[in-house]
């Protein structure tokens, strides 16, 4: 799967692995693949070192990136106190009564909740991309809007690539306009912030508008048959992130929730507000449910609602609570039914890619070509 | 594109394409796809008798097919007028109250309200069906769930393939016990009625799950890299409707809906109940967007909500009211930019599927196999 941006980057696949995971991200490169770290969870700037560290000693030399979460509209000088003063009462009370309706315990003294609001703030992004950069990445994604012009500048001076996720044609042509070099078509079935329009018609719309600039099919994708439909349709690649949920090689904290994710089908996951306040696609659960139903009291604007569920989803997650117990994820879901590591992923995603192949050439009448 | 089915069908693309208009259906029968005509409009036995010889005159000996809509419930004995009396007067206002706000002016004393409810009862489909089988046709699709196994075994006596659409794995397979021979597996993205997981996950899903039956994808098909696409997914054939409304040989009531599709992105439709009761992909409007509003009334089941807005959705396409003016359409809606005929929709078909093949095989490492 050799495309012109992976001959670029010098990887064998033109397989992009986005995931909060340092050994799957290292895996991914080791693999052949191009492995993206997501940086959202890195807090504190030496948990991103540490683990930046740990993947330099184990991606045997291999090009790797990084995903900050640098919203569009910057937020100067706003604390995390500033944000909480914002969220209703009753919202809150809405969060205790559902919690205390399922039993949800709370966390033990000094137990951190886990994803924090702080890493969506643009000076926690920069302080990552300080960090980010005493390192050889060879790539920088964005996950809301383009990244500020100083930050592509002084990327593109260490000659290292961006790429912008866009949920529609207009979105990719604005990062175009920011200078961004590669743009990833989030379609509708994708896990996380994902907009209305499916792959199937977003990566051709993407790829059209931003013509010459290389075009990441997202959303959908995890087998190689999938591969070859989204390269089909003019991307330079495909990137992947809710495949590498279940490798042998993630670090989800819950036992339970991998489960879940085995035992998911196509249809059991929904694109709600619940998690962050914009649509996501996630896990349908009783939680999601809860806020998306008529009784419950309509989402908060990102970043409020984030905020105003992190310890939540901290304690749902810790406990394990079982009905409440979600993930952003895609549809893609109902292929993941069973634990494998990542090069077990990758072998079934180049020999399903081949097939693919073979099969379109019959199909076209080349069958002589294979 | 020749695929098993394509070749037991006789046709040289695996194209099918779905219209309520002989004149494309015959066309694209021509042009060397299978023409699907809509029966579900057919309200009189002698217009579809008579649109049949329309389309045996003009298809020039090439095989073709008929789509009616059998619901899943039987609906025994049951006239329009009990179905009418089951509407709120609530309902009836809010489709009053906003016909008035934009000035809709009334049906001509004499004309007939279009769509009516009696298309989608049973009886009514039964009576296609007897006209139909006076016919050489050679698929009979359903749109809405499998149809009775007494017309699947009819069909079956006469060499008649059934098809069946289905949103989601588990609709497949009870299509498949129901003796049905071709799963239309229609994706999130497609016009009409239609589920929430997308043609990218959805095709391979059915494909899987109906293993060795044939299987169309539908939804997001528009151009060549998009049948690429869904074949590579291991479609046996493509299922196309939106893309032929703008074509010359369609007979679309109304120029300015016309000229409406013709400007519209892949992110103007919406999936509303309005038009139906149950989720079907349409231009979004000021109708779709009052219906779905937090000022709407709610939307009736089906068939009420179709029985409630029949009439309006006459005399807003009879007076081409813009704001309101809409049609299901699917989000390739976004392609479809300039009027072209049936024809050349076909060339662009093939033409753009071998480009993709073509940079599949580079893709792959076979570029001397073109």
């Amino acid at each position: 799967m050799q495309t012109e941006l992976s001959k670029q980057l010098g990887v064998e696949h033109a397989v992009f692995g986005f995931t909060p995971f340092p050994a799957v991200a290292a895996a991914i490169s080791r693999a052949g693949g191009f492995g993206v770290l997501g940086a959202v969870r890195y807090t504190a700037p030496d948990d991103l070192r540490r683990d930046l560290d740990w993947i330099e000693a184990h991606v045997g030399g291999r090009p790797y990136g990084l995903d900050v979460v640098m919203p569009a509209k910057k937020v100067e000088g706003v604390t995390e106190a500033d944000v909480e003063a914002l969220i209703p009462e009753g919202h809150r009370r809405f969060v205790a009564d559902t919690l205390a309706k399922y039993g949800v315990p709370e966390l033990a003294a000094g137990e951190a909740s886990g994803w924090r609001i702080t890493g969506w703030m643009e000076q926690v992004a920069r302080t990552q991309l300080d960090v980010a950069f005493d390192y050889p990445i060879r790539l920088l994604a964005n996950a809301l809007g383009s990244p500020p012009a100083d930050v592509v500048a002084r990327a593109h001076d260490r000659g290292v690539l961006v790429a912008a996720l866009a949920g529609s044609a207009r979105h990719a042509r604005k990062h175009r306009d920011a200078g961004i070099d590669i743009v990833v078509a989030q379609g509708y079935e994708a896990g996380g912030h994902t907009g209305e329009i499916a792959s199937m018609v977003l990566t051709p719309d993407v790829v059209d508008a931003v013509d010459p600039l290389p075009v990441l099919a997202a959303g959908g994708i995890g087998s190689g048959q999938q591969v070859a439909a989204a390269l089909s349709l003019g991307a330079q690649g495909v990137w992947l992130g809710s495949i590498w949920l279940t490798t042998t090689e993630a670090e989800l904290q819950s036992p339970a929730l991998t489960r879940k994710l085995l035992a998911a089908g196509s249809g059991d996951t929904v694109r709600s507000r619940a998690l962050t306040g914009k649509p996501a696609r996630q896990l349908r659960t009783e939680w999601t449910d809860a806020w998306d139903g008529p009784d419950g009291p309509g989402t908060l604007p990102m970043p409020l609602q984030g905020l105003l569920v992190a310890e939540a989803v901290s304690r749902i997650q810790k406990h394990e609570v079982g009905p409440l117990l979600g993930t952003p994820v895609g549809q893609i879901v109902g292929r993941m039914t069973d634990r494998r590591d990542v090069r077990a992923v990758f072998d079934d995603l180049t020999r399903g890619f081949e097939r693919a192949v073979d099969r379109i050439n019959r199909i076209a009448g080349r069958s002589g070509q294979s």
